[in-house]
């Protein structure tokens, strides 16, 4: 032990467990919240506890949400027969930045991957599949048209994509996003993977 | 909002507050909590707050402790009568960690600076002296022979090391840890400051 109080010890071996946060981060935090008000740690410990009790996954699209159906799925103004297929629920966080798209989304919990047993049983595709296929006895429900994958550039990326494309390609299109050099990149400084797929997906000018 | 959870958002609002941690890593341990099974989450709540209501300051020195008086200074195995002034707690797991050191510790909670309106009166200079000070009331108590100061190499350390002398001479052997070139580094690399101080602090070989 090295701090005289346990209380302390203990906080900080549980910061430790936390990621990216190693004995030094924990100190440090440790510090703050002993100077913090007591209601702000209050709040924060609540915090904590409430994304376990509230959150869920929607309904329709597996997304974190605290009601049953989440807000991108339940708006009006989004166009619902264009789903963009992605690993996490950060993933929709990163694409809802862009402001460039206007579809709704499917979080599929993570990739499949062969090698940590990973299948697409323990994944979200059974939902994706029942969002995309034709309902027999709701014939009229909205039709999905397009499926933009948007998993990962990684090897199990691309294996998670070769599946969706089994599964889906019979009911509906089914795209994945480009690869290829990122926007302000240095092409010298470009890996041979990056440049090998920028230059199979190259476009007319 | 970016998340489709209140409560994610409340909880990356929360840990973006503590030192170190930005939106992005606050996003990411939000995800890293989300996957946590709720017990685990539970204990690390528990230990946030449990620091606010266990942890005081020890009666004799002042370090953070869960009881009366801190484990550092019950040991009978400790010089009582060598103490070391340091800013604050984590300098004593800094120190403890030589191995070094065998007195006990004085924690000030903080260094004497003028320019943020902290004096004397704000740490805890106070019982300090009444530790040094003979007490007439008990004139057989154990004696403080000499007190080491270990505050920070900073403008406010220097200033806090002046007031500690100022206020312990009369009583007590006052020194101060020496200030050089720190072991392992590269004398052309040291900053000037060190440099003068190595100096100046020079001793015969």
């Amino acid at each position: 032990m090295y701090y005289s109080s346990e209380s302390v010890e203990e906080l900080i071996e549980q910061l430790c467990r936390l990621p990216t946060i190693g004995r030094k981060s924990a100190q440090r935090l440790a510090a703050h919240v002993l100077k913090m008000p007591r209601s702000d740690v209050k709040q924060l410990a609540e915090a904590l506890v409430a994304v376990k009790d509230r959150v869920r996954a929607c309904r329709i699209c597996k997304n974190v949400t605290d009601a049953d159906t989440c807000a991108l799925c339940l708006s009006t103004r989004r166009d619902h027969g264009l789903v963009c297929v992605v690993e996490e629920s950060s993933d929709v966080v990163a694409l809802e930045r862009t402001g460039e798209y206007n579809g709704v989304y499917h979080v599929l919990g993570g990739a499949v991957s062969p090698v940590d047993g990973i299948g697409p049983d323990d994944l979200t595709f059974g939902d994706l599949v029942n969002r995309v296929a034709p309902d027999p006895k709701n014939p009229e429900a909205p039709k999905i048209r397009e499926v933009i994958v948007a998993v990962n550039p990684t090897v199990e990326g691309d294996v998670t994509a070769h599946y969706l494309r089994e599964f889906l390609a019979p009911y509906v299109s089914v795209t994945r996003v480009a690869h290829g050099l990122p926007i302000g990149a240095d092409l010298s400084f470009a890996d041979e993977a990056t440049l090998a797929r920028a230059l199979a997906g190259r476009r007319p000018l």
